[in-house]
């Protein structure tokens, strides 16, 4: 309340707060009193009060998030998708080209990746361009060509769908549906695949906040869906020596209070080539569950994103480099067994 | 090219582009050697060139949007909505609630739309929540009171949609469809919309900088729906005095560039309700085509939003203000006759 | 704090709270308690608490400042600057070029200002420059110039000053220091004209929230120096379609909280010659207290900020348009007595 | 060019570019023309063209740094901090509080920064802070400490000065002037501290580009002293989950246009205890050349920032972890001989 609000005032505000349902607590201090309200099931818009007169704030403290949280849950959620799992002890490696081209620069990166020990293979089928011009992709002969790989190579596929005739068809030929960066806000599409029982990799929006990630995952699991893997893909910035601000402090963030796996994609993260591999270590040393990387056969003539992607030879070192870096990480009896966690 | 670059490596770039059908130009330098870029249709992905060797930078220069371009079209697009224009000589006014509550709430509201003069009547059937259990809008049958209320007053209707099925009902109940913040880089949903010959509303993403907006426009018109009106609704920053920063700017971006009429919509675009009328000043100051304000009978009562709308008495007073500065900006023999456009 | 939290948790952080001389509140709810903590003059450091056990969130209510309040002083500060006010129901005019180059450019420039009836003129002697190879300025040279415009002209000199020796040497020649906003938060600066009796013109960081910009105002009256004028000038976002992103809502919000007048630089807030103009009436009619435009008879050969900069003739139309707006806000018996602020 | 300029606007840039001393090259394309500068040393402000006729776009090329550049040095400068380096084999830990406070407090915090092997002390005697209300610092009196601690422990100390005042004394007392974010512009100060022959720790701006942050060394090192060591420490934006948004890929873009060294500062880049870990071994996987950490031997109690400081214990684990990934990082014969660097 301000300074000057009256009695009146304070007994309007808790009139509101009564007719809402809830309880509401005087709290009275040397120069204001604030009002604090309980019983709430979920948020409270703070709408309610803020014209109210004599209020000064209104403020929300409790989150309005339940199905992914820690306290829900507090062990990490191992997420199966196709024959092999992320968010266990072992690193997710997701690899492959940003978007399907034919089946040559398919089953050449394909072999690639199943080189590499990755057991996740990715590639566009359906593009989100900002153009209309640009290429939009292969779309369900793509997923046929990825089906085929995961006969082929044994790796398990993660396509991104953005509608629910994609959502069908990546349920139909793929292991996890990837929802782009764009669509995290898509709430019809987020029910959509909320009742599928095929695993989801969402991706964070490119200026979403962390609630509005973890809420976009509860809308998710709200439906009926508990697969959910969190992807950390780069913000919005003013910064412009990377094509998006890749922010590793969402890694933490995420495990501090959810159950949930958390995946960082350095290729989309930064947009640059010699960019990738560093920040994928940086990602894997700050304790993501996985990583998804572009990987193409021969990146100046790539359709899409050819600046971000690594050649093969690039790939297999960034591999090396970060399987190095996680069992250094997860050695049982090192330091790495994090003491301070709050 | 970088210093260093050989002559080699400018060949080799001259033959990639060549190879990708284009034609190339060098343009040497005291430090270095330039390669310009020419004879394509729409944009080239930096990407073909940026890790070729010896380049240093690869820089976009054309624009690849076509139809939205005063280039195409000089004049000023007037849109036809229902039985009003938006863009022409007229202040287009678009009020009513963010959400449809009851019967009693939306004809209140209409009845002091009407009143106002306005034309367009909002209000919201299908609403994009940020958590799946905030209400999330009456749907059909909030579309059913939306027609009754253009039998009764004659507003044309504006409501979002934010899937098919609720563009096809946008279609059926309304005059225009709106397209939420969040749904902006929706590339499905854009086609569709631009499959049927409804006109659109599409608001500005909360991150979207003015080219991917005007592609989003490009999107719809690219399917042969030429009725876009586009909408600044305010940007995500760090700022935190209102709940998004407006960006005023993209008002004379938009004339500068389009012949698309933009619309300013000053309530999401702050938040906060003792913001909305100065803003609103000054959007139709900076040159807007048209408002979008949120009014509620009792906005501390209401199921969403409540902090940004006006009550009746405000937004009537907001609409005697706005039209006395949109008649004085529009005196033909004044000096707002503008006269150094770019 | 947490729901777990245990009563010997609780007692902790208020054993802390009294530990700091201040009082805490235990506020019980459902789920968790609340702690309040009144007593404190100024802020306290959420850090004290944020590590206790049990302590789910330490939240600020109270805001940090005092000098610059209205709830200290209601009605607004009018600020002498040489001959004129700023603040009072005048609107202020501030022009000039971004840098003085010569005798002829700022005698010419002057002329223009003197004639389009403005009271102020603004001229960069100091120039803060991204790069240390760019011009910087003509130093104590320029000043003396202005120092014969004021002569001359009868105009008020605004000028910035970037360390002590710059405050010395404005003090001596001009009206009024500015304070850029790369220095906004250079709190030795602050201090060291908060000493001086000569109002300040203190222009927002690029990244500064309206909450630090108050402070900044408040470290220069924290030091006796109670004549602050704030300046909105562009923020940074991610946003390119002009150099800053303009921020509007900035001016009422300072109106809301603070008795000190604010103006607008739509110069440097959008850095394109097209787009100063709808910005200066969209800032006068969003309520602003002045404009600080630039001008330069031959824009394109300016060595500082030219593709900004007016030419003659459009500031002598930009003036004539914001006057006419001018006068229609302020008009007393219109719609324009603002009835509805917070 | 735009596509309808006329030959004669063409020929008017020319005229410009020439008068300006520099060479023009025309380049006609299909549907436009364009126009490369070069000639120039250091950047052209593209004001000079933007708002001649014909004329659509003008984009800045070359890079205006030269001391900085990797192209003026190739091999990576090695930074002599007293007697230890910054830059070389060694992994550089700084540590200390984030303010010193009290005898008692700096010494306890010494000891643990000596037992960790670290061989930099940092901790503020002249502190920024955003009120005017906030603890200021100890001052001088904080500096003969810090000097205590060298003699005593064998620690260079690194510690900020914010003004004139401030870089005498930090020259006299300690091994490396620290110049905190929001003086990154401050160019008065630059060109100080340039002036003298002590080391300089350069914190990027909150919302600093690249660019600007290496023109601001490029400040320090045009007066004559080379020994500039960049800081990452977290930009603003819209994220709330942590107080700044770490940017760990101007790591690797320093890496790869500079010769200097850049570490990275965890605490003040997350604000937070508990990412302050993480992120430090993320900054070390990314290959930045040292840390800057606060420690605090009692956090709660913290006159400042005590959110983010690490205990004495966390602290210790911190240096084992990074130590271990360190040196697996620098192995020689490893898979991290990068490869692949542009």
């Amino acid at each position: 309340m301000k300074p000057d609000a009256s009695g009146a005032d304070v007994q309007k505000v808790l009139q509101v707060i009564e007719a809402l349902g809830f309880r509401g607590h005087t709290l009275p201090g040397e120069n204001r009193t604030a009002i604090g309200v309980t019983g709430n099931r979920g948020s409270i818009d703070p709408a309610h009060f803020e014209n109210l007169p004599g209020v000064a704030d209104a403020i929300r403290v409790t989150k309005p998030y339940k199905l992914i949280s820690k306290e829900l849950r507090p062990e990490r959620s191992v997420i199966k998708v196709g024959n092999a799992n992320i968010g266990g002890p072992e690193l997710a490696m997701i690899a492959g080209p940003c978007a399907l081209e034919d089946h040559q620069q398919v089953f050449a990166t394909a072999e690639t990746v199943a080189a590499s020990g990755a057991k996740f293979f990715r590639g566009g089928a359906f593009k989100p361009r900002t153009s209309p011009y640009a290429f939009q992709g292969l779309g369900e002969e793509g997923l046929k060509m990825l089906a085929e790989v995961r006969d082929q190579f044994g790796l398990n596929i993660v396509t991104e769908a953005m509608d629910e005739h994609g959502v069908d068809a990546v349920v139909k030929y793929g292991d996890c549906i990837q929802i782009g960066a764009r669509n995290m806000q898509n709430f019809s599409l987020l029910k959509y695949v909320g009742q599928t029982r095929t695993p989801v990799l969402l991706k964070r929006g490119l200026s979403a906040t962390l609630d509005e990630l973890l809420l976009a995952a509860e809308y998710i699991m709200a439906e009926g869906n508990y697969d959910v893997i969190l992807c950390e893909r780069g913000i919005r910035t003013f910064a412009n020596h990377a094509r998006n601000t890749i922010d590793l402090s969402i890694v933490p963030a995420v495990h501090n209070l959810t159950h949930l796996p958390v995946i960082v994609d350095p290729s989309h993260g930064t947009g640059r080539n010699y960019m990738v591999t560093p920040l994928a270590r940086a990602a894997v040393a700050v304790g993501a569950d996985g990583l998804i990387i572009e990987v193409h056969p021969c990146p100046e003539e790539a359709l899409c994103d050819g600046a971000q992607a690594l050649t093969p030879s690039q790939y297999m070192e960034l591999v090396s480099q970060v399987r190095a870096l996680h069992e250094l990480i997860s050695e049982p009896v090192s330091a790495f067994a994090e003491g301070h966690g709050p």
